[in-house]
């Protein structure tokens, strides 16, 4: 029953109108990301997605993955291998990918537009080639030449997938309790023993060989994360074809993402490679890890976006009751349920903030691109510290509006929408793993108020808030300049008390985090609401008022009426400090 | 993995110092309902829940009901049967029912109070006799003697359970539509055709009966909702024993309560009797309807109650990184991860939104004892429209914040909440529908502010500020005076506003909806909360600071600084009107 239209007008006016696209032509490297190239990309994978994904999604979910002990095997689910089969024969695991080991070398940003796309129709079929896109960077970055020979070419092209071993069952957020130990041997490789759970993709029958990078222990490593380092262990290695003993040791039945294996991996002795230099693993393990961040960001929007639009069909289909203005469908036995202003509540939320969440993730997005390839330092040096301070921001509230939306766009549905029929129920329960894993959003928040804020001295958050009050001496004739303006002082104020009270006792930064990362994204939707509204006045005052312009300027006009309404009270809340909520003795809690 | 240890203390507490129990000696039928008879049966009740039902929460999930279409029969899931067996023969089922019927008489507050526990430790199992209980009070109510005689002494024994009929495919909210005819007979009887869906016990295994009450049109009925009658349809005709064709004719396939049985209801001339007058249907449907929505509302509680506790658990057993004021553990390998203000956020919202949702319902359910039993009518005309008011906040108030807890426990533990082991995620499931069913959260806003807010020329709500208002110059001392005088102003400004925009357009009032109805709960929390605050501040200047009294001590200045921020955006809300909410052209919304 699901159904799906890639949102490609969306894609089109922030491509085309919003982000800085034509800047790509002067990026070495993505000299041909033509705006013409990049919307014939939207449009394959608007069709991979609603063709060949789609139809896998809820055949997945009812059947699941299967665990087969005496083999150690994993069979996905009916449809899956085909589906990846047309991915990688379409080229799309190497899109991003660097051309010198086979990849397209495209813009991340034309990535994030196709990870939404994927996740929108199959979140658990794009877990297997999403998470190699993350081993693809680390050995890239961190590996010596001989490794990335062996393992970048399959990797990018599809041929192979890759994990991220880190977790274990003693530790997940705290990787200095890691227990897997790698024992140096005489041929210069290590032998891996310990066991990794929540490992995505560690078993599976897409592929004739699986890459997992392994986070483990060197004899003798500090009992700190500084101890850590990262090895690369394949399923069979390459040369040889010798079957490793990494074996998966069975699957985690889980609330959602049932077609993606999740896996408990035991190494037993497997054969492994280290990746760069012994006790850097932590480091290089954030090359993998804030791409997948973001990358989870866009599997909230992704689903979210599908739920809305089951939503707004179901609402303008179902026919209950009369419109409080008289009846609105006078030949029909009653009126569709759009006519009521508590569904267009609930439709409403849902499109105005997945919209602004998707300009919210290009913006980072193109700026992850101009991080790496902008020939000027200082650009570089500017949007790396915009990617770094927004990549918890677009994991946590991308996920947690994206599951919220989800649950509205059930809500819209009633009834039908507890039911396995509509599809709807899936898309929660599939959506509900992103707000935990890949660092739980309170470990986002953590990590923006912990480790962002304070880095380079509070550069980022200075630079963020800078870029967005130069919007408003820019255009101070834009219609919601107030709005964007108290939201940033709403900010500055936050942060001017987190500096101060934070500084003084860290529990008051631990208690303000959660808020504090919400109103950041709060500020960012508004500069981009702020940014679509004037674009679409321009539009319409030159003549074009097609409803998607004028559409865009209604959806600004709620977004600050009435989304942007949570600031003062996040602020109110920070300001609130850790008092309350550390009040309560152990004894108190229960 | 479920653990689950019934709320004794806090129910002691409401009982014993929050609740005027001590009136229910004042109260004719209720004199035997003495505090120490109340708490007898609490204890028990706890262990019926711990002992008894607990046990078959995770199993009838997994198993869920299974339909056999030869047979039109419905199995429950292993355990159910001797469950409710254990239910009936401990004298549950008729423990708030009519005397002359073989109930108890027992006051509707303890009802609610076993409710939460029992749908703390099994929603789907508490579901079966849960509907009976509304078919118990239509009855009662509507029926003449020879019907009740028939009828309701094996519905009171739990012998029977009984069902209600509302539902069709094209007609949920708006009962206009029903289609279901029914036809007199000769004999006095009426033969009822069509199709109900949703019907919740509509077939199972565990009676030898089952009660059906139908709401259908009699030849000729008008159009409207003033056009629909109420029908008994027993599967077997008691005296006879004869089948009625009433046949289950399969099951939804459901996010949650899989346990419960979900059927599609086909009637096919099936032998019914008119309960009441004709064309009452819709009166006397909401005499059931108005006891399943409060008690819909304590399942929101009940899944969140033991959500919290499983959350608290492990928050106190998980090591994870250290405190950000240095190691609280030194000895261990991490500290407890309740040392994180962030992981208190997500534990202190539950626990005192679960206290003051707790002490609302019974707060209400004190009301509704007294509303049908003190002698003085003006007693009962108060209590009556207090409990009119709040029902529909019941309902949603405690659903919606029920989902939300239950979500955050999840969030607390991490990748271990989205497993099905530690039995999180099935009460994330199993509470969803409760946001939906009896009426979507919605429809109960639009029955607070479009119904119980005109009646008696606004009488309900300008008696409830009333008393609220009272509490403040009874004790004008109490610690939270300001904040719940700031809210109960909010409250009549939003009120204010209603009464003049939603009169002009009631669009406006559509629109307020939803925001109003949380802005009265949060008032009634806000008075709750002050109340158990003074009750504890002087329990504790008589010298027994024990940790439950300083805990609500403590959990009031959370709810008052944090929990109750939430009010001026509501407000503000309110204040927005139809406006930016029904804007959008239909194409304007794709």
């Amino acid at each position: 029953m699901l159904r799906y239209q890639a949102p490609v007008k969306d894609i089109h006016f922030l491509l085309n109108e919003v982000l800085p696209v034509k800047n790509y032509a002067n990026l070495p490297g993505f000299e041909e990301a033509t705006l013409d190239t990049l919307l014939a990309v939207v449009e394959e994978a608007s069709k991979l997605a609603s063709e060949v994904i789609l139809p896998t999604n809820a055949v997945g979910d009812q059947e699941g993955c299967q665990y087969d002990p005496a083999s150690h095997g994993v069979t996905t689910p009916t449809g899956f291998r085909a589906a990846y089969r047309a991915y990688v024969e379409g080229g799309w695991p190497g899109m991003s990918a660097p051309v010198e080991y086979g990849g397209q070398g495209l813009p991340h940003l034309l990535k994030f537009i196709v990870d939404e796309m994927v996740c929108s129709t199959n979140l658990s079929f794009g877990m297997y080639p999403g998470l190699s896109h993350g081993a693809v960077a680390a050995l890239y970055h961190h590996a010596d030449e001989a490794l990335k020979a062996r393992f970048l070419p399959k990797l990018v092209s599809g041929e192979w997938t890759g994990t991220m071993c880190l977790t274990e069952p003693q530790c997940g957020t705290d990787l200095r309790l890691i227990r897997t130990r790698a024992e140096p041997q005489a041929d210069g490789t290590y032998a891996i023993t310990g066991t990794k759970i929540w490992i995505t993709g560690g078993e599976h029958d897409l592929t004739e060989n699986i890459v997992h990078l392994v986070l483990a222990k060197l004899p003798g490593a500090p009992e700190s994360t500084k101890g850590i380092s990262m090895f690369i262990v394949p399923k069979f290695v390459p040369e040889t074809g010798e079957r490793n003993p990494a074996f998966c040791g069975g699957l985690e039945h889980k609330m959602g993402i049932k077609g993606s294996a999740t896996c408990v991996m035991n190494f037993e002795g497997a054969k492994g490679w280290l990746v760069g230099e012994a006790n850097e693993g932590m480091r290089y393990m954030f090359t993998m890890m804030n791409g997948a961040r973001l990358m989870v960001g866009m599997q909230g929007l992704g689903l979210a976006e599908t739920a809305y639009q089951i939503s707004l069909a179901f609402a303008q289909e179902r026919l209950q009751s009369r419109s409080l203005r008289g009846p609105q469908s006078p030949d029909k036995p009653a009126d569709p349920i759009l006519v009521h202003p508590d569904v267009r509540r609930m439709l409403l939320r849902q499109k105005v903030f997945n919209e602004g969440n998707r300009a919210l993730a290009y913006w980072v997005a193109f700026h992850l691109d101009n991080a790496h390839a902008n020939p000027d330092p200082a650009e570089r040096e500017a949007s790396d510290d915009l990617v770094q301070l927004m990549t918890p921001v677009v994991k946590a509230f991308l996920t947690d509006e994206g599951y919220a939306n989800a649950n509205w766009a059930q809500q819209v549905l009633g009834g039908s929408g507890f039911t396995v029929d509509w599809g709807i129920e899936q898309l929660v329960r599939d959506g509900r793993i992103a707000r935990i894993y890949e660092g739980t959003n309170g470990i986002q928040a953590m990590d923006l108020v912990g480790r962002k804020l304070s880095l380079h001295g509070g550069r980022l958050i200075r630079r963020y808030m800078g870029l967005l009050r130069d919007t408003l001496t820019r255009h101070p004739e834009q219609t919601y300049a107030a709005s964007l303006k108290g939201v940033l002082d709403n900010l500055q104020t936050a942060t001017g008390w987190l500096a101060s009270h934070g500084m003084k006792d860290s529990e008051n930064a631990g208690a303000a985090a959660s808020p504090y990362l919400r109103l950041v994204a709060l500020s960012a939707l508004a500069y981009l609401w702020a940014e679509m509204d004037r674009i679409a006045a321009e539009r319409i005052a030159a003549g074009e008022a097609t409803p998607f312009y004028t559409s865009k300027r209604k959806s600004a006009a709620y977004f600050f009426e009435r989304g942007l309404q949570e600031a003062s009270m996040l602020l109110a809340d920070i300001e609130s400090g850790k008092g309350t909520l550390m009040a309560h003795e152990e004894a108190e809690l229960a």
